[in-house]
């Protein structure tokens, strides 16, 4: 997606450790006008899927699922970072490492807001090593929940995640495919 | 605001300790509709205030932030919680005390999307004693921008958050006031 492209080639900023900062427009300060294009973009590309519901992942996936939910005319469901083992009700339950805090949490959703009855489009900002949206496809699963597929903002193509999360048989649409970065040589996408 | 009075009526549920659950439409599942009736509202009521920026705190904030922002025609920025002292970059910081989990944690947002540029709107889901209201206008404060108000989407009035923040000079809008609330007697608005 060019919009989304041409923001991140001005904007972006490639950081030691493998980290591109999109925070002017992504995930703190978030451009709400992008979002839409964005929305209007995964909408084009899953039409006539029967989404009935977005499924992401706190916090940075929220803003953007929201404002893509008004181009399915669906519901969101975000499913919650927690390191508390004991959570009042009935919850789906899955672990996550994160590689940029260097930690595991757990990530629950209740049990009433997933089922069988759902066809989830997976909404999150970036796609490296796919630890979040595999758990978000784990969480899907024990739902009986039909993932329709993954909707990405931007994916690390150089990192393993899109060809596990593909290989699971889940159509993956990132609006942006960053094939290398560097601090000296910028951002080539795909 | 009567549309989210009666959603809460319909499908809120009092549980032991004050909580009031929301999750089927606001805090977990989102009714991105609702949102959209609620940032009109808020924009009616902020309307030729000159606001230019919404400052939310993560995670629940941020869905009902970006709806809004579609009527106010600006950015988002969400505070990010964290319980790591140190963070790359240069950020405002201060500590609220969640009473919901019972612990203290750190609120940042970068100096980059905080200044005194900024006529701000605060969004957040609860108001009830006012620390991650508080914690967002300490932050605007460090900043130097101007707070025009805070739209609030449910507000327990017989908590001493909404006194306490209005007390500080600021205009704040809660879309649904509650005065009591019980498991038994079910839930009065003001």
């Amino acid at each position: 997606m060019q919009l989304l492209e041409e923001r991140i080639r001005r904007e972006g900023r490639v950081r030691e450790g493998d980290v591109l900062k999109v925070d002017s427009f992504l995930n703190h300060q978030m451009d709400v006008s992008l979002f839409e294009a964005m929305g209007r973009e995964w909408k084009r590309l899953f039409d006539g899927c029967g989404v009935n519901k977005i499924l992401t992942i706190e916090a940075s996936g929220i803003g953007m699922a929201c404002i893509a939910a008004q181009s399915f005319h669906c519901p969101v469901v975000f499913a919650k970072k927690t390191e508390t083992k004991n959570i009042a009700g009935e919850v789906y339950r899955t672990s996550v490492r994160s590689y940029t805090h260097g930690r595991v949490y757990d990530v629950i959703v209740s049990k009433d807001y997933l089922g069988p009855e759902d066809r989830l489009l997976l909404i999150d900002d970036f796609l490296a090593n796919g630890a979040a949206l595999s758990a978000l496809l784990d969480l899907a699963m024990m739902a009986g929940a039909e993932v329709v597929g993954a909707g990405i903002a931007i994916e690390k193509a150089y990192q393993p995640g899109g060809e596990l999360i593909r290989g699971r048989g889940v159509r993956v649409e990132s609006l942006a495919r960053i094939r290398a970065m560097s601090e000296e040589g910028g951002i080539e996408f795909c």
